[in-house]
């Protein structure tokens, strides 16, 4: 599986990420080929239609496709989280009807959690509501940095039961399909970098699912350590976007002749030593990836909330890092629009303001250090796993 | 002069500069609300029609519009910088010549000094190559980063006499008025930003000029403390900019209240360190550029070069860690390109990349602390005092 | 007096600071100079038979005598700043008792603020009580890191009156005599560095003093503008150690031959890199340094808050950056206890701990750079001005 | 035997650990312990009376008694090694000879590489002679930092045959017997850290040893990968002494309560930041380590000194930076003797001085990027393996 990603992403996603990029569009040409070589399914149980792919081979598939397009790879990590909770929390019925959608039509699925107040807080919490009313649910509020906005065939609503405060109690995951009565985006996503995830607002306005739109129990959400695998998958997103940026420079600069001297920029003491601490903290930077991956599925979650924060705060630092120096260290040319580096940059420091923030990673980590232990998201009212 | 500059960076440079960076376009209307004030003129002498500002006020102005526009600022710098060698070299013909053209009909002046191969040496060398002909010069090489290509009169073009390659001998500035036969761009300039000074390749090809279009003797160029002030003036830019972006994050930070604790988010002390670090840091970059500043007339080249390697080393790490931090800090909203961080953090970025580079200043600083003095450009055949 | 300060830095304190370190005893030979210099009295005022350096002056002698022999430094800080109290908040009375002590009598004062449970608060609190007993004072509670325990001939006690918690109605400073009964020391001082200053706990207990002991109103002492110069003067001592570690690198990397090449390592541009970083940092950070000591007097309390903290952040971290990096860049020779570098490194990491602590500066001047102003040292139960 | 050296670690080096220390002198009763335990074996093979651990354990082994006592784990480091020398490079009777040495009668190996002129070059050459001399061998030289100068039984040192300057062809490594006629100390070792090493510099004035005293062919010691594993075990080093650190941190931390609000600063969010990049960068350098080791039997020469490059570069870095910061996280308290941050601290500066430097680290790390594949040492004349 390893071996298709790495073509696809050359011979598909490659050349098409540029225009991506230009237009704010979301990559639909490169999803049709990730449907087609069945990547879209590799969060789905074998059992449903999907490929099942273990999390190591998961975070390198990622991985390797955020070095030729980071929108599609990102945009394919929220689908694919989708798929964990619907594996996770759905009914057998909803199974059967939501995963041969992915399977056999090459539908997607967005992921739409962000909110305008509350992304720096040190609680988690949601402000759009979702009500029982008649025989379903209606949702009401805002929701920012909605992934595929246009692109999702349905969107997975983070909402809370009767707007109660308490994620522990309250957390609930609605699916909707697009073009639902009653939500409306602003369209408005003309951004840094991460153009091709295509992510407005969108406004719910009494928006009306079905009985059966919801993923298991209230709460539940943060019982089950899917949470936990976003920041793994964002962390195979920057390590593989600060990867293909460093192969760039080197490229450049073994080419590169200094006059008038005339010898490969490569051979200068100084140049080596900035590559040097490039090559070293990035493939630290991807070891500790690959460890927290091997690791997840024995890990509780807990475990994997620290595993998935590690992974993410030493990819985002490193990616940073990588793709600034990168610039830095080719020259003007780095800052060229036809070099893959520009785009890497861009994309990168827009990548990492995906949450859980650094400070709240730091915060985290260090609580455990301290032995003062809680999950990823402190959750209002009490601790949650999650 | 300096309320002069905050008001025109208010009125004029601010409400045009994301228009220009969309355009990639130069910021010519811009440059009239200049020309109107008497910008041009920073650096031409009074008794020729300009207001020959003290190097302090003059880094202030640069410093105070790079807020507003960075491309604007840019380019004024590099006029300036070439109606300082005008000064510093010309003969009181051509300053008759030229100056009136700035002063009176608000012409500009670009200065052309890179090339493809020679940016990341420790030799300052130059491979245009300007030989005598008949009753004038002709200039045949390749520029690159060709800022205002189509928007200045005149291109201050280095070259070397001859094709020499000792610089101290050699090196040879020829005004170049715009539409020369024989010049030609590729006009290529999509980048990452900076966008409006567009700066693309020019090549010369057999270009004649007058007996009078080169300033001074060969190799006199170095030897008059004016290439140092170019890296005074980009210090100056850069810290403009991250002045910017952090009074944007400011302003962000303080009206946006965090949920459920509904506490504005300047109150976080998490958010009040990165704010202190970026504060004091850029604090300590403003005030070395300003002491700088001072010690400017009263320094010889040597001390030129380490006062202005000083200033853009600290300046350049400052802004880009600023500029990288302020939208971390603000999170998704900072990435937008309605706001002012987004646009400030590829500036920066693309800005630094300006000749000498973060290893050349260091290495310059790192000799002169060990007692081996040498100017700011190490020239071929010896040691050159620029 | 900077001259006078050279002096004796080089031929008093530098021979003497190695055994005063080995033997973490006062340095009470190199005090006994200051005396006879008239350096004891630099901040009485010239009235009483003082010297009255202005700020930057101040600033300058003890970054001078801190490179020779930083626990010296450190102390004769200490005991001036006692002196600013006296003068600021004294009676006529009391300057004419205690200055003369100093002036004509060569008596040290220590200030003894520290307490177990208080040094990382975000609160200004003393748990020392000092409360009326008759017709004087009585005193007891815990200090610790007290300076010249056995040194000095009295000691500033940072009292609370009858125990108040409210910082700016109960701070009382307390002169106490050497050897007042109830005062007894655990004696251990076997630190890191700054092993000169002697500074163990002393714990007093009913320890009497006369009526005309305490210095002003209570709460006096955070309202005029001298705890603030407690940092400055800090980051005057650590400027000046990092600068003799710098100076002592400088004279190895010169000598210090490379084989087989036979150069000297200054040649290597990877060391001039070293060097570069080390020279600009401590450049910006001792320019700041004297900025702020030159905007002292006409400061109010805050912002002298602002100017001691920032430049002390800086010292703080430039300080720790250059005593590292010198042993690094030297090699093995720089661990050796011979040469200055090692002193330099073991002081550094121990003289930064003074409060405040780093991440208290950050805190402060992020607050400021928001609009939410406060002094220096926040006050329970409201803001004071320090 | 992780567990006998947890054990050990903890029973028998902490507790003397300090006092060594102070005295700067070899910790004849910690290897006494270690000896009892076979630990002096751990890379003899089975076959001659050892116990042959793989890499993984045997970097477990050292980092887990650099804890305790970091001088022991450094010289049980470089007699081992000198152990995997006569491993890979002795006869037969070399082996039978020095083997049970160790093994039966706890005897101890330095290796006697650094000189004083060549620590700073980019290649790698000795001064030190070794010339034939009837059946025997004599020496000539001085050898600087001689590990265990006065506890080893044995020194393997350093020579160039015939003072040849190729060390591909010149290298020769002979075993010197204590106390051999002609070598002489000039027994100063008072450094910062690691004084259990004892480490002074010895003079060689034609000391004669045995025609079998010489361990293999001219030139063979670079070729047989056992010098990159020096710097592999330093990296274990640095880690097991930044993990005491940083455990003796997460101790003081939990225990120590904040006044006037009565919580353990474990609860400061700043703290816990502290801690988090602390515990995530010690996390990361460990994993780096321990693959590192995983990797080691399987990989060629070239590899094994990326790989030992790789984790000394990340230990050194990381190293510093939690000694150091923990003694700033701890306060002043972490600056006492008493407390093992204090020791750590000196210890990881000093350690981090064994070769290679930083900056040749990073050269070789980003040569092999470039494409420009060299051994670990660059050696006159051509490049060696190693």
């Amino acid at each position: 599986m390893l071996e298709i990603a790495t073509r696809l992403a050359r011979d598909e996603l490659a050349p098409r990420a540029s225009q991506y990029d230009r237009d704010a569009r979301n990559p639909v040409d490169s999803w049709r080929a990730l449907a087609g070589a069945g990547l879209l399914g590799v969060a789905i149980p074998r059992a449903h239609g999907g490929v099942a792919l273990d999390m190591p081979t998961y975070v390198g598939v990622i991985r390797t496709l955020a070095g030729a397009c980071a929108s599609t790879a990102m945009t394919l990590h929220m689908h694919s989280t989708v798929m964990r909770f619907i594996d996770a929390l759905g009914t057998d019925a909803q199974k059967a009807r939501y995963f041969p959608e992915v399977v056999t039509r090459g539908k997607l699925f967005g992921s739409w959690g962000s909110e305008p107040a509350v992304s720096l807080s040190r609680t988690f919490v949601m402000e759009t509501a979702i009500r029982e009313r008649g025989d379903g649910w209606v949702i009401d509020g805002v929701k920012h940095f909605c992934t595929m906005a246009l692109g999702a065939s349905y969107s997975m609503v983070w909402c809370a039961l009767d707007g109660g405060g308490d994620m522990a109690k309250a957390l609930l995951l609605a699916l909707v399909p697009a073009g639902a009565h009653g939500m409306t985006t602003d369209g408005r996503w003309d951004t840094l970098g991460m153009r091709g995830t295509y992510s407005p607002s969108v406004t719910f306005t009494g928006v009306r699912v079905g009985a059966d739109a919801t993923l298991g129990l209230p709460g539940a959400a943060v019982q089950v350590g899917v949470i936990e695998s976003f920041a793994l998958g964002y962390a195979a997103v920057y390590v593989g976007i600060a990867e293909a940026a460093l192969d760039f420079a080197l490229q450049f600069l073994r080419k590169r002749v200094v006059k008038p001297e005339n010898v490969s920029v490569a051979q200068d003491p100084t140049v080596q030593r900035h590559v040097g601490e490039m090559a070293v903290r990035l493939d630290a930077a991807r070891l500790v990836l690959e460890q927290s991956a091997a690791g997840w599925d024995a890990a509780d979650i807990v475990e994997r909330g620290l595993l998935a924060n590690r992974a993410k705060y030493l990819a985002t630092e490193v990616g940073l890092e990588v793709t600034s120096r990168v610039i830095q260290t080719v020259g003007g040319r780095g800052a060229y629009r036809d070099f893959v580096a520009e785009r890497a940059f861009r994309d990168m420091r827009t990548a990492t303001l995906m949450p859980p923030t650094t400070d709240r990673m730091l915060e985290t980590i260090g609580k455990s250090a301290l032995g003062l232990t809680e999950g990823m998201f402190r959750v209002a009212g009490g601790r949650a796993g999650a």
